[in-house]
C-alpha cells in the first residue's frame, strides 16, 4: 500500500484525499450527471466503485430500496472475484470473514439401502491451483458493503442515492446530456413523486426484472420454464457430518439438495430442488412454505435429521438460463454509439447451482466501469464503449451453455447417468469455468491479435493477468506482482527483461515522443498517472543495482518529485516468474488493461507496434 | 471468525453485540469505576482493549491529550506484537499497511577510502522463522487506532476519555473503591478544573514521566546519562540505494545512523546518534535543529546525498536504560495486595535502537489486562494480581541487559570491535530477544513447574504458545491452530491425542464434577464461556469421524444450542504439528493463558493435577 507520498497521512491510509467531484459533493442527486447507475447489486456497486476512482466524472448510483441489502440473495464468490476484490483493497478482509470452500462432497443413495444417503466421494474444490485466492462463500450484502466503503473512501466520496426507483428513459442524441431518466421517490416525504435526471450515460444494474432493459426494448430470451429452488439460510442442529462442507446430495427419489456452509461457522444455506416451473404455474411454486422446504430437506437427508432452530432468510428462487442479444441500446447492425448499458441479471440469468450470478455480474461492471471512466475523463474515444456489449455478451452466452450442462447433470437421477462418477469428473474437469477464469476476450481495439504470444505463454492475451510471486528490489519483500495493481483505471505495462536487454526499450518508453506514455500522458500530470510501468528482472534481487535502473521504472512523482521504488522487481529464485509464465529469455512486454485482462504481448523491439496499439485507445474524440 | 451463532448478523461481523456496561454506556466518566487506566499509549490501549472484552467490568481510560496521537514516537513492531494483534483481530490489516522488514544492511567506512561508506553486509531479519508473522514498521498512532477500533466494537463499547490529566491518587484500603484519583480537565469548557474519580484499581500507562509512578513513590533507576538521538520522519530524494531497507550506517568519524523505512513506500525515519547527554546538559541537546540533523545525516552518508523535501515529524529523543524495582504499589517485602500498577515506559525505558518500547509495553498491558478482568469478573482471587509485577519486572530487567549490550555495539567505532563482523553476528544470534520471544515466565500460581515438558517439547512452559498449521476437520480448511484464539479472556486447553487415547480424558473433562471446566464454569453460562477446549488428532482429517468426537470438543452453546464445530482439528500431513512441536505419541494436554503463554503441559492421565492447577486460579475471593 502506498501513501505519505504527498505528505504525511496521519489516519486511515485507505481513505484517499477527496478530489474533483468528491470535494463538496452534493448530498442531493444533481439534475445532470455524467453516469447514472441504476441498482446497487454487485454489478452496480462495482461499476460505481470503479468510477469513484475517476473524480472528474460525476457518477451517481440510485437504488429503489431505502437502504443497504440486509440478508439473502447470492453468496458464492469465485476466486476470480476475490482477485478483483484485491484490486479494490478488501480481499484479505472478506477472506477473513468468509467461509472458504476447499472440498466438495457428493452424497448419493446407499447402494445397499437406497433410502439412506451415503457419501460417495469428496473432491478438492480447486485441484488446479488456478488462483492464489480462495473460493469463498459470503453474503452478497457484505460484498456490497465493502464496495460501498471503497467508494466512500475514494477521491469522489461516492454514496448510493437510496429510495429512488428508475421508471423510464428517453434518448435525445445531440444534447450534452442525451439520456433523460425519470426516477420516483420510494421513501421519505417525497414518496411517489417523480423527477427527471439527465445523464450522458446510463448503466442498468437493476436485476432480472430490469426496467432499464425494458426501456431500451431488450428482452431476456431462453428457457421457457424457470427452475425453482427452495432456498433457506438457517441455524440448525444436525447429525449430518458434512454440514460444514459444500455438498451435492441426491436421494433415491430424485430429490436433491445443494448444501452451502456459510460464513461465521454456524449458518448454512440449502437449495432444495423444486424442479421446473412452467409459465402457467401462476406463482403456485412461490407459495412453498419454509416448513415444506425443511420437511423436504429432512426427507432427502435420511437417515440424518435437521432440527432447524432459526431461519435467517428463505425464498423460492426461480431462475432460468436467459440472455439478451446485446448489452446496450444500439440495435444489432446499427453503428451509432451506445448511451445505455445493461449488466448482470438484467441481461443474463443462470441457475443457482453453478453460483455464477454475482460473479459474472461483477465482471460486467468492472468491464463497463473503466471504459466509461476512460472516455469521460477524456483519455479515449467514445467508440471504445461499443466493446462492452461485444465482449461481455459472448462471455455470458458461453457461461449459460456451461451452466445448462452442469445443471442438467446435477438434477439427473443417478440411474440416468452413463457413469456414476460423471458428475464429479465434470466438476473437476471444468473447474476453470465456474471459478471465473475461462473468460478470454476476442481481438478488438482493446485486445491485440496473439502474434507474439510465444514470448509469454503464461499470459494468454484476452485472459486475466495471472499474478505470480516476485521480489520487490528496493526492500527485498516477497510480493505478488499482480497485487500492486489497484482498480485505479490505469493501464499497465510490465517489462520482463534483463538489465542489458531493457536499456534501449526503457529509454524509448521514457523519452521518445512516440512512446505511448510520453505521447498520451498530459504534461500537467505525473508520468505514471495513466500508465503504470514496471520492470521485472530475471536475476536475484541482490544483483539488481537500483542506481542503474532506467528512470521510467523509478519515476519521480507528486508534489515533492519523490522516487517511486515500487515498480522494480526481480524474479524470486524460489518460484521463478520467467519459468512459471513461460517468458522468453529475450524478454517480453505485457500490456494489461485496467480490468486486469492481458491486452497485448510484444517483443522489446516492437516499439512501433506498441505505439500503434495504444494510439486508438488514447485518442480522445 | 465465528458469528451468526446467536442469530443472523447483517452488518460488520467484527462489531460484537453490546453487553453489560456497553449497554447505554455513559459518555461522561462516572465517579466510580472498577479500573481506571491512565494514558492512551500502546500499554494503555491494549489494557483497555483487553478489558473491553469483560463487559461486566467498568473500565475507563483517560488521556491528557485532547484526542488521538497524530504522528511520531515509536514505529517498530516485533513479530510477537503482530501475533498479539492477531488475537485482537487486526493483524492482517496492519500487515497490509505496514512496512515489512526482511533484511538489514550494514554500511561502514570503505576500507579503501574511509570517507565514503559502503555496504559491508546484508543479513536476513528473521533467519529463524520464529513466527508466522512478519516484523513490521508502522507508526505508533496506527497501532493505537486499531486498538481504539477494537474497543469500540467490543461488548463494552469502550472509548478513551480524552482531555483528562492524572494529578495524584490516595489509597484508602477497606473502601469498595479504595483509590481516589484526582484528574484535571485539559480541554473544553472545564479546562483547569479538577475532579475526583474512585477506582478499585488504577493502571498507570502514562509514559516515561509517569505521574502515577510518582504517586506510588517508585523511581526509574538506571543510566546516569541519557542517550540522545535526532529522530526525523522525512520524505526525501536520495541516491542511497538502500533507502527502503533497514540499515545501520557507521561513518569513519564515529557518526552513526539507524535508517528505518516506513509504511507507505516513501517516508523513512532516521535516528542520528547525538551521543550521551549528561545531567548537566540542561536541555542543550534538545535545541538540536532539524537542519542540524539533516546536515549530520548527509555528512555520515557521504558519498550519498539526502535532499529532504518534507519533514513529517522530528524530535530529539533522549532515553536511558531505566527500570523501577517493582511494577505496583506494594512495597518490597510487603504482602498486601496491589491496587495500582504501572506499565510500559512508566516503569522501564530502553534505547531506541532495539525498537523495544512499544512492544514490551504492550505485553505489560496484555498481562495486567486479563488478570484484572479475571479478578473483577469474579473468576479468580485478587492475589493473582501480584503476579503482574513479579512476571513483568524480570522480563524488563532481562531486556534492558540485552539492550545495553546491543546499544554499546551499535555505537562502537569499527576499530573498537574485536571482529568487524561482531555486530552482525550478535544481531543474528540474539534475534529471538528483540523480536519478543525470549519471554519465559517463571513458575507461579499461573505457570506450572515443567514436570511433564517432555510430552510437548515445542510448547515450552512459560513461553508464548507458538502456533502451527493444522486442518480444521469440519470444513477441511488449513488453518493456524493459534489463530482461533482471540483476546477474549478465556483459558485454553489443547488436547493432542488419538481418538482412542482421548476418550477417557474427554469424558472426565466434559462430565466429571472435578473437571475444571465443569467445576468453575457458572451453570448459567455456556460451557465454553471461560475455558476454550480443543482437540487435535494425529490422523488425517478425512479419518476423523465427527460422529465419534466427544461432546466437550463439540459443545452446544448459545440460545439455539448449536454445535460449535471449530474446536476439532487434525494434523496436516504436509506439516505435522505433532512432529513440529515434539508431541508425545501418548498425547499431551497443553494449557494456555488468556495472554497466549503456555501455563502447563500434562499427560492425559493427570486429571487430578489439572484440577489442582486450576483450583487456585478459579477460586474467587
Ligand atoms: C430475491 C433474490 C434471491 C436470489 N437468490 C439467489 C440465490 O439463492 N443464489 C444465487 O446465486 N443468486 C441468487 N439471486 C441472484 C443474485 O442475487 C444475482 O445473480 C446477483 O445479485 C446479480 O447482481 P446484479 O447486480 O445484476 O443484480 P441484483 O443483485 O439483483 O441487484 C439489482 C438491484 O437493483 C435494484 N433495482 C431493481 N429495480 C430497480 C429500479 N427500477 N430502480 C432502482 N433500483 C432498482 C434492486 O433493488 C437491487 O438492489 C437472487 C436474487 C434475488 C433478487
Ligand atoms: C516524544 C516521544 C518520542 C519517542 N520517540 C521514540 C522513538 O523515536 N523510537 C522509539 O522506539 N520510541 C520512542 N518513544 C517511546 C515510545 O513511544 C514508548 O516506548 C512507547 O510508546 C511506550 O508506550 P507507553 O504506552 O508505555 O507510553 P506512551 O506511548 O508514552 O504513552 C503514554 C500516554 O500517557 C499520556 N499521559 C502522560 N501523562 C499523563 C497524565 N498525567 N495523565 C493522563 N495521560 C497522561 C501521554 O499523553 C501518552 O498518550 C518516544 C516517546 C515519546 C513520548
Amino acid at each position: 500500500m502506498q501513501f505519505h507520498h504527498h505528505g504525511y497521512v496521519s489516519g486511515e491510509p485507505r481513505v484517499l484525499p477527496a478530489a474533483g467531484t468528491g470535494i463538496d459533493r452534493p448530498e442531493e442527486l444533481p439534475d445532470e450527471v455524467d453516469v447514472l447507475i441504476v441498482g446497487t447489486g454487485p454489478a452496480g456497486m462495482i461499476t460505481a466503485a470503479q468510477l469513484s476512482r475517476y473524480p472528474r466524472v460525476t457518477t451517481r448510483i440510485v437504488e429503489r430500496r431505502g437502504g443497504r441489502l440486509e440478508v439473502g440473495q447470492a453468496d458464492g464468490i469465485q476466486a476470480r472475484s476475490v482477485e478483483t476484490f484485491q484490486a479494490f483493497g478488501f480481499a484479505n478482509r472478506i477472506v477473513d470473514e468468509a467461509y472458504r470452500i476447499t472440498t466438495m462432497s457428493f452424497w448419493k443413495p446407499d447402494p445397499a439401502d437406497p433410502k439412506r444417503i451415503v457419501r460417495s466421494s469428496r473432491v478438492p474444490d480447486d485441484p488446479t491451483g488456478i488462483s492464489e485466492f480462495p473460493h469463498l462463500i459470503v453474503n452478497q450484502a457484505r460484498v456490497q458493503d465493502y464496495f460501498a466503503e471503497y467508494m466512500a473512501h475514494s477521491p469522489s466520496r461516492m454514496k448510493p442515492d437510496f429510495g429512488l426507483e428508475f421508471q423510464s428513459l428517453t434518448i435525445t442524441e445531440g444534447d450534452e446530456y442525451p439520456v433523460a431518466v425519470t426516477l420516483r421517490h420510494t421513501t421519505g416525504p417525497r414518496t411517489g413523486e417523480d423527477r427527471v435526471v439527465r445523464a450522458k450515460y446510463v448503466v442498468g444494474c437493476d436485476g432480472a426484472r430490469s426496467a432499464v432493459r425494458e426501456s431500451i426494448g431488450r428482452r431476456l430470451v431462453g428457457d421457457q420454464a424457470l427452475h425453482a429452488w427452495g432456498v433457506m439460510d438457517v441455524l440448525a442442529v444436525t447429525d449430518f457430518p458434512d454440514i460444514r462442507t459444500k455438498c451435492a446430495i441426491q436421494s433415491h427419489d430424485g430429490g436433491n439438495i445443494l448444501l452451502i456452509p456459510r460464513e461465521g461457522g454456524s449458518l448454512f444455506r440449502m437449495y432444495v430442488d423444486l424442479g421446473e416451473v412452467s409459465e402457467d404455474d401462476r406463482g403456485a411454486v412461490r407459495k412453498t412454505t419454509i416448513d415444506q422446504i425443511i420437511a423436504r430437506a429432512n426427507a432427502i437427508m435420511r437417515p440424518y435429521t435437521l432440527d432447524v432452530k432459526n431461519v435467517a432468510w428463505h425464498s423460492v428462487y426461480e431462475v432460468g438460463h436467459r440472455l439478451t442479444d446485446k448489452f446496450d441500446d444500439v440495435p444489432v447492425g446499427d453503428t451509432r454509439l451506445p448511451r445505455v448499458f445493461i449488466t448482470g441479471d438484467a441481461c443474463h440469468t443462470h441457475s443457482a447451482k453453478a453460483g455464477q450470478g454475482m460473479n459474472v455480474s461483477m465482471q460486467d461492471g468492472f468491464n463497463i466501469g473503466w471504459k466509461l471512466g476512460h472516455v469521460l475523463d477524456g483519455r479515449g474515444p467514445a467508440s471504445l464503449l461499443a466493446t462492452y456489449s461485444a465482449e461481455r455478451q459472448l462471455i455470458a452466452k458461453n457461461l449459460i451453455d456451461f451452466d445448462k450442462e452442469w445443471s442438467t447433470l446435477m438434477a439427473a437421477r443417478p440411474e440416468d447417468l452413463a457413469d456414476p462418477a460423471e458428475l464429479e469428473e465434470f466438476y473437476v474437469k471444468t473447474f476453470e469455468f465456474p471459478s471465473g477464469f475461462m473468460t478470454c476476450y476476442q481481438p478488438s481495439v482493446l485486445i491485440a491479435e496473439p502474434d507474439h504470444q510465444h514470448l509469454a505463454t503464461g499470459f494468454p492475451i484476452g485472459k486475466r493477468f495471472k499474478s505470480a510471486p516476485v521480489m520487490r528490489v528496493c526492500d527485498a519483500n516477497p510480493v505478488h506482482l499482480g497485487h500492486h495493481a489497484q482498480a485505479d483505471g490505469r493501464w499497465r505495462i510490465y517489462v520482463f527483461a534483463s538489465a542489458a536487454a531493457v536499456a534501449e526499450f526503457a529509454d524509448w518508453l521514457g523519452n521518445s515522443p512516440d512512446s505511448p506514455v510520453v505521447a498520451h500522458t498530459p504534461k500537467n500530470l505525473d508520468i505514471d498517472a495513466w500508465f503504470d510501468v514496471k520492470v521485472i528482472y530475471p536475476q536475484p534481487y541482490e544483483e539488481v543495482d537500483l542506481g542503474e535502473v532506467p528512470e521510467i521504472f523509478l519515476p519521480r512523482t507528486g508534489p515533492f518529485s519523490l522516487i517511486d521504488y515500487e515498480k522494480v522487481y526481480a524474479a524470486d529464485p524460489a518460484e521463478d516468474i520467467f519459468a512459471a509464465r513461460g517468458i522468453s529469455p529475450d524478454g517480453a512486454v505485457v500490456v494489461v488493461r485496467p480490468d486486469q485482462y492481458v491486452a497485448n504481448v510484444l517483443p522489446l523491439t516492437a516499439t512501433a507496434e506498441l505505439a500503434a496499439f495504444f494510439a486508438p485507445i488514447f485518442t480522445a474524440d
